[in-house]
């Protein structure tokens, strides 16, 4: 990021910005200016909010995700009860690793993974164990496999928790199929009389909303014995404005009860003002109405850099093409590295383009040797203009590095 | 909180809320119809920020505080690069104790204490340990003898910080002069080396703006040698909005930089819209305008509160009468108990009154057995107009309780 201010003519393929020419300036403008109306009508805008949240936005978000999840009866899982409001997502990710996780405790990931959750991980003392994933996502027979292995060496003991990036997958792109999240559920299940304790599924659906091709795929939370032992972590910030940063979880008790005191010492309850302006959008119809206006406006970005893709990549470097959010999964030749201490990150940054290492995204304990030929090319927080010339200095850069290694 | 919304008679001398009536609903519209003009102008409002917070916003608030203090040189303890924005003050304490303590570790607090912050050291397994405050504050002797105790003891090998809430004492009402808190940082020093590392003070000033009575007073980082010892953490939300949180701390290398890895784990950045408003509202001189609005309004709710005392109270009953912030600290003969199983708080709540007893405010391992006969009484939240007639409430309770005592 520092390189991105410090050099105008940088265009940075790395950053997980969302797409700032679309970003709600005028909606925005007119919902606090209604919300600020007159002091009556505004003062509980301005005051303190309660810790969980607010009532309205909590029910608000349990029935959008019951739409989203295609389930008609009020379901269990779905209680506004069990919202809970935050700073962004990754605050519940954070309240939530730290509620159930011990020093020394276990979390499976996705090998690879989003690297902010390692820092959150590796920051509590907690081991990060990688699970593979395949072109559809989790391996489940090597989750199997895993999990007999941590049950015979007794380490299943110290494992709380599996964590899933389950939606246009941060770095892969991957979204997983609900078959597939039942299938990990149940298997979770299976060996918690080993475990001695629950293991928690933690579906991350950040991007959840950013789809812009295919058929919407229900939660984990739809999944029959959900409703204890999956938490769910969604955001509006990045299908309304990163700015405006509003995030919630959904969480089972005794769990939710543990993370509302941690919120309590963090924060006593998230910015009341954000709150309330995530309150109109949704009632008033005008998220939605831009959410249609950001996947157009990401489905012609992502179009861009594939057709970018196509005509500046050299024919040995492949690539995942995402059905939403905000990422290309690329690979390389496997002689040819691209971390930041290689040479090809280095002619990156000196052709003035950023990309992120994939290396970055593996859990230390990682399932194979980590790969240093990956990385994550994101078509978010570029400009629309300056995405083909962003992938044209990157080809650029890829097309000598392969033929040196010729 | 769920008394007060569910019966709608009661009156809260409860709540650290701040003024309702006086929130800057007007300014605030005016402010982000301002910040979001155009659509140029108002991306950046709407993006994420950086960690470590809005560059102007910490350099505004370098500056205020340097004048605050009455610092005129460029002052090594109040440079920008310290300063860290964050979702009000609270999180600054979260974050600094969970980067220098560890489980078992020791922070000594004033008996009594912010309530809170006491929840934020159990949660993390620290022991809190009061240090007796006097009417100007803390008690520097007892300071000292526990200081040497846990020398002799090996205790003070855990020991790691002393909070204090420095300004209008959360829930006393004091504030603690320069001479005291300069004494009190001179003293951990001298136990450094028996610590074995570095012993912190860390100086909570979220009432600090909310003075209407007397000198202000500079804070520790004015204090020779605070620069490496002394971390500060204020905020902007009670003095302008409280549903728009920002916060601030300021903090010395190398824990500045633990602590913003600790804040990307939590959230990477405060809201960057809460982060703009502040930046207009002091920039344009509409915080400080506010402010003395402010200031006399709490200056008269605080004269109505102790009239009111004055008229209702029973002879038996005394009171702290503060220079600002919110709360009166008021004591009974010590034969009457007052907290929450005590007669006197279910007669109060049956009366429609509510305060917060004083027993929640210390430490379990208290200087003292700790008194059942305070309470923290609050002219924050309530009505102006309600005052008068809570106390009214309050005081006939009290004048029953010490007619039963007799």
């Amino acid at each position: 990021m520092a390189l991105t201010l410090s050099r105008p003519d940088m265009i940075s393929l790395a950053a997980g910005f969302t797409d700032n020419e679309s970003l709600p300036v005028r909606e925005t403008r007119e919902i606090v200016r209604e919300l600020l109306s007159n002091p009556a009508k505004g003062r509980p805008t301005l005051q303190y909010g309660v810790t969980p949240g607010d009532e309205t936005l909590r029910l608000l978000t349990a029935e959008r995700l019951q739409r989203l999840d295609g389930v008609r009866k009020r379901s269990a899982a779905h209680d506004p009860r069990r919202v809970m409001i935050s700073g962004g997502s990754q605050q519940i990710l954070y309240m939530v690793t730290e509620a159930l996780c011990d020093e020394g405790d276990i979390v499976l990931v996705e090998d690879p993974t989003y690297f902010v959750y390692l820092g959150i991980l590796q920051s509590h003392g907690l081991q990060a164990r990688g699970i593979q994933v395949d072109r559809d996502g989790l391996n489940l027979a090597h989750l199997e496999r895993t999990l007999e292995h941590m049950k015979r060496s007794g380490a299943i003991r110290r494992l709380k928790m599996l964590y899933l990036v389950s939606y246009f997958h941060n770095p892969t792109g991957l979204t997983m199929s609900l078959e597939k999240k039942a299938r990990a559920l149940a298997l979770l299940r299976r060996y918690e009389r080993a475990a001695g304790h629950p293991i928690y599924l933690l579906e991350d659906a950040a991007y959840r909303e950013l789809r812009f091709r295919g058929e919407e795929v229900p939660s984990a939370l739809v999944v029959r014995g959900a409703g204890s032992r999956v938490i769910y972590a969604g955001t509006y910030s990045k299908p309304f404005a990163t700015g405006v940063r509003v995030g919630f979880g959904v969480m089972p008790e005794p769990l939710f009860s543990t993370v509302i005191r941690i919120k309590g010492n963090h924060d006593f309850g998230t910015a009341n003002l954000t709150q309330q302006i995530l309150v109109k959008a949704l009632g008033l119809g005008i998220y939605d109405a831009h959410l249609d206006r950001l996947r157009k406006r990401y489905a012609r970005k992502s179009a861009v850099m594939l057709r970018a893709f196509q005509q500046h990549m050299p024919p040995e470097v492949e690539w995942w093409t995402p059905d939403g959010g905000l990422y290309f999964w690329v690979r390389l030749p496997s002689g040819i590295p691209v971390g930041q201490p290689s040479r090809v990150f280095k002619d990156a940054v000196r052709a003035n383009v950023l990309y992120v290492p994939g290396e970055l995204c593996y859990a230390s304990q990682s399932s194979r040797r980590i790969p240093a030929n990956e990385m994550r090319v994101s078509f978010g927080g570029a400009r629309l203009a300056d995405i083909p010339e962003g992938v044209a200095r990157l080809g650029k850069v890829l097309r000598t590095a392969v033929r040196r290694a010729r």
